[in-house]
Formats: C-alpha cells, structure tokens, sequence
C-alpha cells in the first residue's frame, strides 16, 4: 500500500542501513542468522535449544507485534535478548535492528539471531544486515510451503524443519518439502529437527559452528 | 513501507471497493466470510470439509502468493472456486475480490468463503466487503498467539481452533487460547475443531447456518 516512489526512497534508505549493521557485525567477527517464519512454527523453542549450546557466546534480538514473551523465554535461558515490539507492522526493519544492537555487549559474542516477525512472506524482501537468512517451517504445515510462498525460499541459506517428531501423526513427507527447497535454491541447507526431542539440533549445530568458523 | 498520503488513498479506495462488494453480495442474499490464518493452519482443509456439507450452495475465493494447489482441492470437491495469485503480495486486497465475484455464478449461493494469503498480520487491517472475519489457527502454532497477534483477534467474529486431534501429543491449554481471544473480543465465537477427524464440525455448520439465516 503506498507510492512507487515512496517505496524506493524507503527501500535505499533500509538497505543503507543494513550495510551499517553488517560492517558492524563483520567488525566484531560475528556470524549474523535472520530466523523467519510463522507464527508457531517453533522460532524462539529453537533459540532456546540453540542458547543452551552456545550460552554467553551468543545474542538474540526478538522481534514481535506485541509482547515481550519471546525476548523473556530467551532470557531465562541465559543469552542476552532484546525486544523490538513492532506495534503492527510486519517485519523488522534495518533501523530498528540498528538501534538494537547498540543495546547488545558485542565484544564476546560469536553469533547473532535475529527472530523476526512470524510471517511466510513480509521479512523475506527486507534486508537487515545478516549474514544468512534462515527458514523455519514445520511438520504440521504441511509439505508444500515452499512451494507457496517461494519468495523466502528463493532467498534462505538454510531451512529447518522443525516438529519431526509429530511425523507419525501427520501425513508429511520431508522428501518432498526438501526437494521442493531446493528446487528453488540448489545451495540450501536443510535441516530437519525437533526442538521437544532433541533430534536434528546436532547438525544445526555443526551447520551455525561452520558459519562462525567462516567469520 | 509507504508515504502517508499514498497509504491514505489506497485506503480509501479499498473501502470503496470493499462497500461495492458487500453490496453485492446483499443483493444476493450471501453470508460472506474471510478466512485468515498463517500458512498452514488448516483453511483449505476446512473448506473442503464445509464443502461436503453446504455442497453447491458455497463458492470460494481463494487467494495465494503462488500456485493454484488450493483452488484445485476446493473445486476437486465440487465447490466453484476463483483463485487470485497475487504474485507476491502478503493480503488480498477489495478490487482483487470484486473481480473474483465477476466471475462465479452468485444467483443459488448462500454463503462465500474468501480464503485469505496465509499470513496472521497483515490480512486482518484490509476490508474485503465480507461479514465477517474469521481466524483460523491451530494447536501446534502454540496458545498465546491471540496475545501476541491481537490485530486480528481484535476484529474476528469467529475463531476456529484447528487440529484438535494432536491435543494429546502436544501441551496447549484450550482455556488458555479461548480466554485470550475473548478478552481481546467478548463477543467472539470460539469454535474448536478436528478437520481430519472431523469432531466439533457440526458447530462450525451451525455456525454458519446461523450466519446464513441472519441475512
């Protein structure tokens, strides 16, 4: 809803910005993931996951319409977190990120995830100075998400794929969400997982341990 | 992502558009519902169950960014069904939907589902000419999503809690979800259902019915 001319102005101006945030994240040799997806499809369970790993060596910067429910679950376990409310919009933006980070002790940390929006098709287009930008679906989507809303996946780095282990519960098959991902982008990492059990979360690991290690 | 002024007459063309539509659709008697809900959550799905039930006294609208997988199931269960691809876009928008209404048969339908993009953001702030927006959401996307979605809420006659089924393989309070949707809404209906093994449907039918006989 607006202008052309408007929305160019304003997509520069984003994408200026953005450069700012990742000269700033390239200074403090951090690898920098931009998480999106929708709501429920388990975003901040996989953060929790991921800061009982990598503890103090990492931050997260959340991202919600309403709410600080998000950055207070990542607080309780243990990692630095600061809360962007959009009051209605439906992504983040470069400024906003921008003003976060000056809120985060950078100096120790390794890695950065930025938790956006929960929304399939707005982040995907907006550039927030990250490194990679990271697809989480889940099982009881269904199969054919990408397939749907392929601007994101056109554009990931790596999609998990999380809620394995409802797989006997649902009709899912992960031959075809993967195939479908990367039939849209052949270098794509997929990652199935499970945040409730555990299963998977050893090859995210190894896959954001390989991203810092790239720094 | 807009200047203020172009966002301000786009706006008030789109509630023009949108009144033409719900005139329309009095003039012909038809109780009109818009469906959102994020990717996956089940609105195809509840269509095709509903369609076992209104049969040819339905019509669809059925939007999405990409492909026309949805369109096909709803018309595969004998419903007429317009798809809008809208190429990117996170919403369907009134001008899009009044074109749609060009091209079904309304002189033997009582009731027309307008299945919005998946996306629990950005639908629910743009009018379409309908009666009455319904929420769609699901037990694996967790029990706060009301609170920190409450745009929608806010304004849904109806919420469907979908996927019923899993409620013994995951931790979701059913009062929980409710309760939070009827303090953003009292007079919200709350109707939690199973699309695949079908329990709690008959009130969903009931529902519309009743929808149906107020026109």
């Amino acid at each position: 809803m607006s202008g052309r001319k408007g929305e160019i102005d304003v997509r520069a101006k984003n994408r200026a910005l953005a450069d700012d945030n990742r000269q700033l994240l390239r200074k403090h040799g951090i690898f920098a993931l931009n998480l999106i997806g929708s709501p429920g499809c388990g975003k901040t369970s996989l953060l929790e996951r991921t800061a009982a790993h990598f503890a103090d060596r990492m931050a997260v910067i959340e991202g919600d319409v309403k709410t600080d429910l998000d950055a207070e679950r990542i607080r309780t376990a243990g990692v630095q977190a600061v809360q962007i409310e959009t009051g209605g919009a439906c992504h983040l933006n470069a400024d906003q990120v921008g003003r976060a980070l000056n809120e985060l002790d950078l100096s120790d940390i390794d890695i950065l995830f930025i938790e956006n929006v929960g929304n399939l098709v707005c982040p995907s287009s907006v550039d927030l100075g990250e490194d990679v930008k990271t697809a989480v679906i889940s099982l009881p989507e269904g199969d054919e998400k990408a397939a749907k809303y392929p601007a994101l996946f056109v554009r990931a780095g790596a999609v998990v794929i999380n809620k394995t282990d409802l797989l006997a519960h649902l009709e899912y098959s992960l031959e075809r969400a993967a195939g479908d991902c990367r039939k849209l982008n052949s270098k794509v990492t997929v990652l199935p997982l499970s945040c409730r059990t555990g299963e998977g979360l050893d090859e995210w690991f190894a896959y954001l341990e390989e991203g810092i290690a790239a720094k």
